[in-house]
């Protein structure tokens, strides 16, 4: 039992240096989300088995790690395994997103939620993926909602808050890229895909990024060759404009690159976006119609968006409208639509403040120091607003030093017999 | 799978306003122990399955929630089955304390540790206990630790940021009780029990509050009738003190309790202790000395405390020192000393402050205003610190203003067709 002393494959400890950070960028992201009417919540991190194998988490569903029954008898092993099914001795799971345990949220505490409501949840997920460099098993997401709202004021007020919240946190040179699925949709039906290979060419249309325009109209033409040819030349047509400077959110722009009659409401939401968002984006943050975004969850009925930072070769964050998730849950349709920021991305992009405000002094005491006068002394610096660390004094004081200046201290005071109040103490700043 | 909609067994949903309480409470509880020189860490919620069944959770192992392992083969359920274990099936859990795996995360991170490490984690456990009242699967507790300070300064340390803790909390009326796991012994010894069966006789003064002294003295009998008569005087003679005003943590007043020549070490530890803590406890906080304190864990070596208040049955946190059991996981001893907080039941004693600073104000709007004047009215009440809400004009608008006023909203400001700047808005203060 004295090995492994590591955390479990894929999953990290963080250690006081790295948990700063993340607790600076939480503070950050819930401050400006709450200023912005966002109302924080928060759920069990596992829910129901069934409920997170009910088709609304796509693939995240097979990737869920899922929780025995408790007192299992050796009749009911004996029976799964007659069948085969380890399944039927799992009765919950962690959660593999925010999305699902908000739906169930809200279906639950419906009666004592505002009509349009404004979710914050700010929470780890789990998903049993291989590991590799900036994927992790457990990874915390930040995710706003606005359920209740059926009009694009919602998606308005996702982006501004949202784009406020970059800024705050520094990330500079974000672009968050919008579509709208009626918008994919219509330019389906325009190029001749008939309505039911609509999902499927989605799925492709969402791989242009890895295998370009040529391998996506190759994989279309086994749905519809004509169809796929067609849709070659409107990305052919629009690749010029999104891989430059991109397209701005207004009216005349999308209506330029898309062909004419193809996805008016769509087009028509997003021109009433932009104009809202309209000189409201903080420096640093543009919006850009890109009529190739798909996102991947099937689940998405209208606006999706994505926020790509040139730091970073994957989203930051991504979102969309989910109209009818909600009522699988409550049996009644109610609007909802989400945006969420990948923290674990966020947090790698950001650089902390120099300064964390107040000063952080480190006690040195010498053996013979009493305790009460040491604690009493402690004491008092902290009453002052001072971080205090109490640290013995050893023979090596350089090592000492270096090692408590890396650790965050600013600064020093030798504390020796005798020594009762703070005014005897004098403080001497420490090299960062 | 439209039911049910409720959180999983024993677990909870955090609505708006209880989430508030409880990152209120959590924002003075890091803020206060990290001035105190605690260093904020986090590991994820799960830990290997074998490290929480290594005999270091005592009655907890048996409460917690186990893994399934990814990709179990039909096979391998059909070997567990053969066997009638399903335990072969999990290769995690969820963590069922912090302690666990707090040693397991200095055991992997000592080397960048420094040599005393003082660690704050504020994070949920899973125990799949009977819920019951005010007994949840889930939840939070708030631990400091100290590892690598062999002396009682741990324990000074320990309990001043603990006690500050609870006054900027506002839980006045608290008591720390103290005892020593070596005064324990040596009482003990003292009336004649076997070393081999003081660890037994423990478990049996451990129920001391609902079986009574008599009750106590009568399962001890089954050990040593003698030496049970003999601890039921010791009992006898510090009854009243202990339930008096208690007894202060001075050595002149702890002697007095202890039958002469027993558990010397103990009581001097303690007397340092009290000592050291005199006339440095926040008002509102006393610390008394329990020579019938156990605590429940085997694992502790020396002092041990624990929280009472009077609006709580049970306690209100507890620790102790546990130098054997980092020991357990490096293969090399090193000292360490807890103390947790349990935070559901201090955020059920607590009151919020009325006012949360910033004032929250409703915007209410009419069906004709255009989303970038609103938009742009929201940012700048933003801007100007407010927490800001967008509210659509409704027919009932005296069922509107109970509403926002229930959920913590200040103030209300009519936006019209027309208003485009913050200064044209009327803020009316809501009655709350």
């Amino acid at each position: 039992m004295a090995n492994p002393v590591n955390p479990p494959r894929g999953m990290r400890d963080f250690l006081p240096a790295d948990k700063a950070r993340r607790e600076h960028a939480l503070g950050i992201i819930k401050s400006v989300y709450r200023a912005n009417g966002f109302d924080e919540i928060e759920t069990p991190v596992v829910e129901d088995y069934a409920r997170l194998h009910a088709g609304l988490g796509g693939d995240n569903e097979k990737l869920s790690f899922s929780i025995l029954k408790r007192g299992i008898t050796p009749e009911a092993l004996a029976a799964a395994a007659e069948v085969g099914d380890v399944e039927q001795l799992a009765d919950l799971g962690l959660r593999f997103d925010l999305t699902v345990p908000l739906t169930r949220f809200y279906a639950s505490h419906r009666a004592e939620l505002p009509p349009v409501f404004r979710s914050l949840q700010i929470a780890p997920v789990w998903r049993a993926e291989r590991p590799q460099k900036g994927r992790y098993r457990q990874f915390v997401q930040a995710d706003i909602d606005v359920i209740g709202e059926p009009g694009i004021l919602a998606e308005i007020e996702l982006i501004a808050a949202t784009s406020q919240t970059l800024a705050e946190l520094g990330l500079e040179g974000c672009v968050i890229r919008v579509n709208d699925r009626r918008i994919l949709f219509g330019l389906l039906a325009h190029c001749g895909f008939a309505a039911d290979t609509h999902e499927r060419a989605l799925i492709t249309i969402d791989k242009l990024d890895k295998i370009g325009a040529e391998g996506v109209v190759a994989e279309l033409s086994e749905i519809d060759a004509a169809a796929a040819d067609s849709l070659g030349e409107v990305l052919a047509a629009v690749e010029p404009a999104i891989s430059g400077d991109g397209i701005p959110l207004t009216g005349e722009r999308i209506a330029a690159v898309l062909p004419v009659g193809a996805a008016e409401e769509g087009a028509t939401n997003l021109s009433v976006l932009g104009a809202a968002l309209e000189g409201m984006l903080p420096e640093g943050v543009t919006v850009r119609f890109d009529p190739t975004l798909v996102r991947g969850m099937g689940y998405y009925t209208g606006t999706i968006f994505e926020i790509a930072h040139p730091g970073s070769g994957s989203s930051v964050g991504g979102g969309g409208r989910y109209d009818g998730m909600v009522g699988r849950f409550l049996g009644q349709d109610v609007p909802a639509v989400g945006f969420s920021i990948g923290f674990e991305r966020v947090v790698d992009l950001i650089s902390l403040p120099q300064s964390t405000g107040a000063e952080a002094v480190a006690l040195v005491f010498d053996q013979d120091v009493e305790y009460p006068q040491l604690v009493a002394l402690k004491r008092e610096l902290v009453a002052r607003g001072h971080r205090v660390r109490l640290e013995r004094r050893q023979k090596n004081m350089k090592t000492l030093l270096a090692r408590i200046a890396a650790e965050g201290f600013t600064s020093i005071a030798n504390v020796r017999h005798g020594t009762t109040s703070v005014d005897e103490l004098e403080l001497r700043p420490l090299a960062g």
